[in-house]
């Protein structure tokens, strides 16, 4: 679940130095996202929206609530509707439906304050895909709301062709963090024709660039040296940040340029990656399915398996986490 | 020769966009590094300093034109002196004189405008030194003086622990770029405990926390994928730009902040990576040679082989890339 990749930085770490080291956190340059975020003092929010949505039940009631992203504003719930739609539209014949038990599709913590959408679809026995993710999370803190949402997209051991992993978080309606990128799944430095294939011809970096024009965004350091070794050189890990109030300027930044952005990446990982039909022989297969699980149980021990308890209490966290585990491990 | 790394950005590319793809290039943001420097229109320098140090004899007048470095001013000279005889003095017994022909520790173009030392020390056959390289680039454009300083240590494949690294391009008295790191040289994705040794534990990010607080330090953005890919989630990639005229800023930047975090890198590189005394056993050994190859193969292929001919022509270029491929292959 992607979304928990920068879950940590909200929060004050909760004991010794190991835990603010794997975690994500702001540079030391003055950070509009970092805020003390006691999770002590919760203000109740609406509880009618989850009877309009369905509550806990499977089936359609969850999915439909995944794909409306409720509690975003226009431009964010615009992007991340139109990459999912276009990522099961164009992957349908490959995906299974989300087979996740309906309490692990939709959940919350016992005050309703924090609340998560997680959606995954598998890949059939003989498609590429190994599974996409989609995620959103929504939580009312002392300082406002935090919305983060997620879109990635695992492929099986059959390719190598690089994943694609998405994240937003909104920390506030005047900042966000973004995370976009195609993590490669082989060593570049060995493999210098796949660095130029997926990332140096596709002139990959042109999006980073076009990103970095614009003055309220900067580069975004994560505190995880796991994560940041995880992304690829083209990786877009920027910060946006806008003057207090300027809302609607921070909405133009994700309606002109993130969203646009995020959809080319998308394309070209479905053109390229997705469909690029790179066939490996079954000794590489081997590699690439050991270094796929190295990354996505670090996914899970870095940030998940230390947030999810804190924002949704241990019991509705190890449900989930359970789950995850064996559709990361399967 | 790690000069060359950082040298394409003050030229055009000379030909396709694959030359401009493989060189450093500037971020889209303003960059006061980026000047356009016809080559065909050098400025005649003083060929006194030639005689007064030694010429192109071989022997000692070469090793001290390269520690003098003659055309930088004090800050940078102290910096890079101090780290020089820091290597040499705590690596000493592990290295062997330069054996370089005198015509490549000290090379220069025909109407001498662009002069460069090269010094090389391989290590003895027990030690865990594959060799040291220092360098130094000056040359007079249209557009003021370039210098580029560089020093690199490269481990042999019967330790694992990171390389060191460290190129400085001075390219007006009011602006640098600086690549600080230490390199890995296994993929970190797959040996997280080697991820956690060299760089999560001893917190090297945090010399990149201190940079990141100059206000006139941004980051730099090598235009080359393979370079970002090279080197670690804690390198040092940065710019720096003072005000034009504030060059006593600058040198108060590389004196106060530059220097201190470069020796500090140094001294952790020396201790726990030249003397670490991490042994590997054979089969991993023809790995690391292997990976390490590829580097400084590619070292010379994207930048060397490209920019030297330029400022030195064909046949200087020729000589010290022959030399310097025997170096890196042997």
């Amino acid at each position: 679940m992607a979304m928990a990749v920068t879950l940590a930085h909200f929060f004050p770490p909760s004991s010794s130095s190991s835990s603010s080291r794997l975690c994500f956190l702001p540079s030391l340059r003055p950070n509009p996202l970092r805020k003390p975020a006691p999770l002590c003092c919760f203000s109740p929010a609406s509880p009618q929206m989850d009877r309009q949505q369905g509550g806990g039940e499977g089936g359609t009631g969850e999915r439909k609530r995944f794909v409306d992203f409720p509690y975003l504003s226009a431009p964010y719930k615009d992007m991340m509707a139109a990459l999912v739609s276009t990522v099961e539209s164009r992957l349908g014949s490959y995906l299974l439906p989300c087979t996740l038990p309906p309490d692990v599709q939709y959940f919350h913590n016992q005050s309703n304050t924090a609340r998560a959408c997680l959606h995954i679809r598998s890949g059939i026995e003989s498609s590429p895909i190994d599974f996409i993710l989609g995620s959103w999370l929504h939580c009312e803190l002392p300082s406002g709301a935090l919305n983060i949402m997620s879109l990635s997209a695992y492929l099986a051991p059959s390719t190598d062709a690089p994943n694609f992993l998405m994240e937003v978080v909104q920390s506030s309606p005047t900042s966000l963090v973004l995370i976009l990128d195609l993590p490669p799944r082989k060593d570049l430095v060995l493999h210098s024709d796949y660095l130029q294939s997926f990332y140096e011809e596709p002139q990959l970096d042109r999006h980073q660039q076009l990103l970095e024009q614009i003055p309220e965004v900067q580069p975004y350091y994560s505190s995880s040296l796991f994560l940041r070794s995880v992304v690829s050189p083209t990786a877009m890990v920027v910060r946006a940040a806008t003057e207090a109030g300027r809302v609607e300027r921070m909405e133009e930044i994700v309606r002109d340029h993130v969203s646009p952005v995020a959809k080319q990446v998308l394309a070209f990982w479905l053109d390229q990656c997705a469909f690029g039909e790179r066939e490996v022989g079954e000794n590489e297969r081997a590699d690439l399915a050991k270094r796929d699980l190295v990354i996505k149980k670090k996914y899970i021990e870095i940030d998940m398996a230390t947030n999810l308890p804190r924002l949704f209490g241990q019991e509705v966290a190890d449900r989930v986490l359970g789950v995850i585990q064996e559709v990361f491990e399967s």
